[in-house]
């Protein structure tokens, strides 16, 4: 008999049994890597700035040449000449010398520091004026001031944002090497469901959980096979989890997962695999079912929408981000916030409210968003949810809590 | 002569010429939505649930007829069979009957209530003995408890999120109106650039920008064309802006913009269209310039990566937003968190600094991320960036701020 676990529980049995799993790598183009993951650290091979580079449009000089000028006493430099941007110099910057160098502009040799131009006044007669002095290294990123070869500048595991997309284009890295998507399956059971297309008839509902489920994967990044809705039929349900099983990574099934009349979910699992729980002491969302079929993770998600969604961001989604090879501690997406109101002690069963973010008094709080079947108008207007311990005693107005956000 | 703007006059300026332009309506289906910007409101045509519904396993009975029940004096029914998943059930409840419904049936007429298995005992000869008393409407959803017909569940400028996605398929919204997608063209302009795919040579540089501004407008949901590097050569860069402006609703240069020899981006839009403005007291972005170009928001960033994605998102991802319908006040990514380091105060210029979150004694604190010439090793830590007023004396270890999130 399989008891009832906690979420701790859960969480590391789905770890210890499936955490080891990686996707295979391949390589994209990094205009279309947003999002995927890195799967090898990124090490320069090259010096960022490969040169002396100018911060400023102004004058290249050897900083002694500037020392106590001022307004009133400019120092009186030679005019050798200017760089154009992308251009090596050929000239060179002795004492009492200076060469024009625009904003990311190479310095000539032999100069150390730049005078912005506001602080220059041309002469006319082959010499500037210089009234500023400069210090060495002022207005210039030397050679390997902001990279140098060899530093590790992102790490694998890394889910690429733009700015990461930007430091490998800096460094030249046109192809990255990434983990290839998840492949999931997503069912959904249940003889009173229809598909969103369908008008329900009597006691029919709409097939929520495809759609909540396949979308929210999709965002982490998986390729989804929406299978849709399978009856409550045994030999059907099992051929369509067998094949989901033989041609994807993951196999998500909602419904059918009730200690019920028909409590099919459990009964394939059983037969095709191993199932490692069957039940959560959490609220809401109790019958959660985790098996083993073939090596694959499959999950058994509550039919209730809402249930199936927080079931999902709780056990599901942490489970997906670590096979798409996300590094652990880059994947929480919480934020802080006081709560607007008190909430209530619960029963000795962890339990999941959700939240809206609401402007109160020129701050953010959190507000739970209670409905006595809060299905849909809850899903509508929760930005995220709260965890309260299932030994907490409730929580206070005003109290700070983290959000897991949707 | 354009003077320099306040960011506050520069934002006022792009909303006041561009913030009235949306983009135009489409159809899509709901499983490639997310991302997406409602156009429509969603009013729903249909009550949820549109029967009354069990919300547990269990008896469907009049409530009065458990008043006063225990486990010791059990309430003893007449058993009238069971109600199937999807099923409308044909028998009605009266006094003293009952029916067995499952988690999420219909409870046939007359029942107003439901008792929990766990509280029910089937004695096996047609009578089922209640252990506890059920109050009226409890564990029912009654036709119309979580929606009604009418009630308006998602507003247009909603950008679509997968438990949005629910709400819609809940509702029968299979196909659902959205705003297209903004066509942003990309420039980057710069003898110095060379692509990603190039080894730069003597002075020259990768063209970063192309990339972290192509795919951050590909993150808010843009179609972007990429245009990559144009040489500083006027009529060259002048006929890819006219080409751009002609088949795009926005453009995007970056380089060029400096007060500088060249100048070669003022030059063109000033030439094709009316120049807005043209330098924002702001750093690290001044050189920055807004253009009218038949009716279209032409943007000149400056050249200097960390500088125009600063610009990107404070200037020109909001208007992106805004013309891709999303609602006003549903666009900022911030957090808040306390700095683990004092920032001293800047002179008499806004300034934005890179932070990156860290853990520091189990909170989660923003770290100024300061590099001497911070461009890569900036963009590659940076989570995001504060804001530093400009008349703000500079901030002291600890204190809350607000970080723009990139």
């Amino acid at each position: 008999m399989l008891t009832v676990k906690t979420s701790a529980e859960a969480t590391a049995i789905i770890f210890d049994t499936f955490g080891k799993i990686k996707m295979p790598t391949e390589k994209v183009d990094i205009l279309s890597s947003v999002g995927r993951v890195l799967s090898k650290d990124i090490i320069s091979k090259e010096n960022v700035p490969d040169f002396n580079r100018s911060t400023v449009d102004g004058y290249a000089v050897l900083a002694e040449s500037t020392f106590g000028c001022s307004e009133s006493i400019p120092a009186i430099l030679d005019f050798k000449g200017q760089v154009l941007m992308g251009e090596t110099p050929t000239m060179t910057v002795g004492k009492g010398e200076c060469v024009y160098v625009p904003t990311g502009g190479e310095l000539p040799e032999g100069a150390n520091a730049m005078v912005m131009i506001e602080y220059a006044e041309d002469y006319g007669d082959g010499t500037i004026g210089m009234c500023k002095p400069s210090a060495p290294g002022q207005h210039v990123a030397f050679r390997g001031d902001d990279v140098k070869v060899g530093d590790a500048l992102l790490t694998s595991g890394t889910k690429l944002e733009p700015r990461h997309i930007g430091v490998l284009a800096a460094l030249g890295v046109s192809e990255v090497s990434v983990f290839k998507k998840p492949s999931v399956a997503v069912i959904s059971t249940g003889d009173e469901l229809v598909d969103v297309t369908e008008s329900p008839k009597g006691a029919q509902v709409r097939d929520i959980n495809s759609y909540t489920i396949s979308t929210a994967l999709m965002e982490l990044g998986c390729d989804v096979k929406k299978i849709g809705i399978v009856v409550d039929d045994l030999p059907l349900l099992e051929s369509k989890i067998a094949d989901a099983v033989a041609t994807c990574d993951m196999v998500i099934v909602s419904g059918g997962s009730s200690v019920g009349v028909k409590d099919a979910t459990f009964k394939v699992y059983d037969k095709l695999g191993e199932v490692l729980f069957h039940g959560i002491a959490i609220k809401p969302g109790k019958p959660t079912i985790l098996a083993n079929i073939s090596g694959k993770p499959c999950f058994g998600l509550p039919g209730h929408p809402l249930a199936a969604y927080y079931i999902f961001h709780l056990f599901v989604s942490p489970l997906v981000s670590s096979m798409a090879g996300v590094a652990a501690g880059k994947v929480a997406d919480t934020r802080i916030a006081s709560l607007s109101l008190s909430v209530p002690c619960n029963h000795g069963r962890e339990e999941c409210i959700g939240v809206k973010f609401v402007e109160k008094d020129d701050k953010t709080v959190a507000e739970p968003v209670y409905a006595k079947s809060g299905l849909i108008s809850n899903l509508s207007e929760s930005d995220g949810f709260i965890r309260i311990p299932r030994d907490c005693e409730g929580l206070s107005q005003g109290q700070e809590v983290e959000v897991e956000l949707f």
